[in-house]
């Protein structure tokens, strides 16, 4: 996979370097280049940003050195070759691991991390009209760019690469992956040492039992997640909860409303 | 503000000698200090992580490290100094812009970001009866650890610190920003020239008028957000909303439900 990332702060990116991503570039497998985009400027001052049309505090990012840079890595490409632009802005699509699996099928994806008020609209446009344009949103908040976003988009995307993720890793379990755990969140997790500062480790975790194990770890992602995450329940087809997942929300507090679907009927049930 | 990174890769923390953030810490306003977290194992190949109880793929990191890490940082306080520790997970409750304004005002925040399957959750019991303990996940995608996430934390509580947003940047009008846009994306933006690659901007910006301009601004906040955040509608008291801004949702295909809040009904309208 090739990945391309645009940007006035080319240092922020420096974590591609490191860990997963980095062992993923250095063992050929990631394609990452990082551009400067003051390289696509023309003025002494290599000025990226003007104030907005209509007024209004902040800045926003020029449409000129965006498009000299989009259009110098599409053209760096092969003939053929049609980059996914992703685009991270707090009014985007949101990011979700869904996404995430969809854009590690992409063999090319061009990231531009904007900073200020944004890109100038006519930049998304116009590219939007010619190739896969995503604007994605990674949570409700504010950050002072898009470069963060970066990292953990291509973080989630690059270690569901074939081959990418170590043995130390596991796809398998991962809150939000899909499969048995899709839509709950994960429970707690022991190592050794048995006592640690006067606490031991849960008895059945002990006990080599492989289906009592099971279940206690969906009741305790079932805990985790109606706790810390109610919404993910609200939302669960309810034939996707079997005897005892219904049980263990009963005992959490939780009964089927009208539709089947499950909330939360006893808001003051401990945790 | 002082805070503390407790990390396997400290390298992956790079990003905060940059931009705002390095800026805040030049100026003296944020100590930042990163730690190895392999600086407190004590075998010669400094092992932070063991198979998990109960089995299962994955590793788990080990309590010992952790608990001699966060107790050498809490013990490099000032005598009544008492750290909030942000433990990022996918598990964890989610990561907002209302949970970055209340970090914000806290003079101490610890963050551990974790690798593998997590930390042994007796460190969190541990310290969460004795600390204020956070568990918080930036979204609904699985990454590699917790570094990413640390970036986006400080990011988004470093810049909400008094002085540490320049003049070039801005609080209002932001996408989940408390006041008049809350829970409304930000729409377009658009800045000089005025034509670029035969794109125009929208007459009204160049009118002059500051309340059309502002009118407009909403109407396209509204079209960005029922496009793609929907739930951000659904969840709003529609007291919120005043007559202009029914009209506009109205258009959209949006209209007030039995309690009141408005939902989509013509799902095929175009934005």
């Amino acid at each position: 996979m090739r990945l391309d990332v645009v940007t006035i702060f080319p240092e922020y990116l420096e974590p591609l370097n490191v860990s997963l991503v980095g062992k993923a570039r250095a063992r050929g497998q990631l394609d990452v280049r990082i551009h400067d985009l003051r390289e696509w400027t023309h003025d002494k001052h290599n000025t990226v940003d003007d104030t907005p049309y209509g007024g209004g505090p902040g800045m926003v990012m020029k449409p000129e050195p965006w498009g000299e840079a989009l259009d110098a890595i599409v053209e760096s490409g092969a003939d053929d070759a049609r980059p996914t632009i992703v685009v991270p802005t707090p009014s985007g699509e949101p990011f979700t691991q869904e996404i995430a699996v969809e854009l590690a099928e992409k063999p090319w994806l061009v990231f531009t991390p904007a900073r200020y008020e944004g890109i100038d609209r006519r930049v998304i446009e116009e590219y939007g009209d010619h190739y896969d344009v995503r604007e994605l949103s990674i949570g409700d908040y504010v950050l002072a760019g898009g470069e963060a976003p970066v990292l953990v988009m291509v973080e989630a995307v690059a270690r569901l690469l074939p081959g990418v993720l170590g043995n130390a890793e596991s796809h398998r379990d991962d809150s939000f992956a899909p499969g048995a755990m899709a839509d709950l969140l994960e429970g707690p997790v022991y190592t050794k040492p048995p006592e640690w500062r006067g606490r031991g480790i849960p008895d059945v975790l002990l006990s080599g039992h492989h289906g009592k194990i099971a279940r206690w770890r969906r009741d305790e992602a079932f805990r985790r997640t109606t706790a810390n995450r109610p919404d993910l329940i609200e939302r669960t087809d309810p034939a996707a909860f079997d005897k005892k997942d219904r049980e263990m929300l009963s005992i959490l507090g939780w009964a089927p409303g009208a539709d089947g679907r499950f909330g939360r009927v006893a808001p003051d049930v401990e945790e």
